[in-house]
């Protein structure tokens, strides 16, 4: 077996405590060896610095970087590690522009890194099933209903209200990296409209009807202000039955049957996350499908704007 | 020699009759066989059709078309022609969004024709010497003017305003054409604010700062609402003298000193576009970057959006 990769965590919030920690530390082919941060936060035991340049100019030795920072400021550190010749994997989305992953795709390639641009809800339980279940069936239109209280998953976290900080989208992305990876034909925004409180930049609400080149319909509900219970779901009607996935991807029920469910998402998306980026650096290989991002895009490009009240935490 | 393309024109609005039937007209490389319009307009001694079915049921032989209709058409037109194995040109933009233009580009190599999306400002006289002396030089800021009057340019052409329309980023698109062209690194937008008249869909003005990866701020600044003297200005200074390509590409200056002008924008940039069209077709090939429409689905990602006052013809 090879050496392990010797990696360090780059951005120390809620997703690298939550996720990006355990994975590693369950996983043999990723070492710790450092995490970078500007808010402070040491983990016991294992060196940390306040900027990129500091974990460069130090001692130790790095073969890939985590970046797992708002998207605004994740193009300029992604850029820097893949200059040091370290591979680079990015938390969802890559970027806050087409343009930013596009290069760094293009700077990886020159470099000879490997980059990966990380789908988590890609690796929920019900998704591989989904697809290959939708595969074989002719679709006749489906619902995606992303429906979460801002206030409790993303507590005072004013960056995602900023310019670049995606708003509802941060979320909707990763129905949409579900949607783009289970319904066999792109996907086309007909209509949307979006909803922006008056003060702030990002989105906080918005209806999507997506069609694809067969004119089905998919209609999307994405939703950072649900109280109550909180909805992740996908649901499908095809000429041979009906599929509905729920709890971010989690549980799949074909014609109201149970098919998958995961105990915890833990246990399954970034772990699968990790083992993938392990074979990517093995085998010096890239996987960046900047799709979802390009139909956030889309979305926007698109899109009637409303505004809509002030949001405040 | 060989025979000539025979083409068809499809969608006979005001870019139609004003560059590519005079383009066509004097190109000996294409013979144009139909022209088709949901709105009527014959010329004289041409087959006519209202549809892209009615052309295709007909006896008129095709082996190739220019797609001239609003954006958000071009899509299902485009796949129906590359369906019936005719080549394709489309008018900027390619597509009312990212997804439609990539599927595009999917289904023209699938069915081995040719596709080109054409971006015809990037043929003005100024355009290729203003790159070749940019490519020479080190960039230090650069500022983009682009201010017409919507009324004058795009009279009662409410489809501008809708959804998919572009509004002033029809024209704007033009200026992210050259620019993305010029300079030698890619552009990424730092900040933007889109103005949206409160009873339209699409924007009437943008400001937009981007930036290269070295930090040079380029400037931008985009207007409907010009009354007077219009402007397609963009201006750039460097470690070695200033320039100056205004009127759309077509007069090109290095500090001050005229390099390059275009008497009649009639005679370059359409026969440039419909001689490399049969360039792609004769070699088999596609030319379609989308690197322009994705700035501007960037800049309307990352924009911060004001409302301003309504918007009548």
């Amino acid at each position: 077996m090879s050496p392990p990769i010797r990696i360090a965590l780059i951005g120390m919030g809620k997703i690298a405590h939550d996720q990006h920690l355990p994975a590693i530390a369950n996983d043999p082919a990723f070492e710790l060896v450092a995490t970078v941060s500007r808010h402070g936060g040491t983990l016991d035991a294992l060196p940390f610095f306040d900027s990129i340049e500091a974990l460069a100019a130090s001692d130790v030795v790095v073969d890939a970087v985590a970046l797992c920072t708002p998207p605004q400021v994740r193009r300029a550190l992604a850029a820097s590690a893949i200059d040091r010749g370290w591979h680079v994997f990015l938390e969802k989305p890559p970027a806050a522009t087409l343009a930013e992953a596009t290069a760094l795709r293009t700077r990886a390639a020159a470099q000879g890194v490997s980059l990966f641009a990380s789908w988590h809800s890609r690796h929920a339980a019900g998704v591989e099933p989904a697809r290959a279940w939708l595969a074989e069936r002719t679709l006749r239109d489906a619902t995606i209903t992303w429906a979460e209280d801002v206030r409790h998953w993303h507590p005072g976290q004013d960056w995602i209200f900023e310019p670049g900080g995606f708003g509802v989208f941060d979320p909707a992305i990763n129905a949409l990296s579900i949607a783009t990876r289970i319904f066999p034909h792109p996907l086309f925004v007909e209509s949307a409209e979006i909803e922006i409180p008056a003060n702030r930049a990002a989105a906080i609400a918005a209806n999507v009807l997506f069609r694809d080149e067969f004119g089905c319909a998919i209609d999307a509900r994405f939703d950072f202000l649900q109280t109550g219970h909180q909805r992740w779901d996908i649901a499908a009607r095809t000429d041979r039955g009906t599929m509905t996935l729920a709890e971010g991807g989690g549980t799949l029920a074909f014609d109201g049957a149970t098919a998958a469910a995961q105990d915890d998402e833990l246990a399954t998306e970034y772990p699968a996350l990790y083992r993938r980026f392990a074979e990517l650096v093995r085998d010096g290989a890239s996987e960046v499908d900047l799709t979802p991002l390009q139909l956030v895009a889309d979305i926007h490009l698109k899109a009637r704007i409303r505004i809509v009240d002030p949001f405040d935490w």
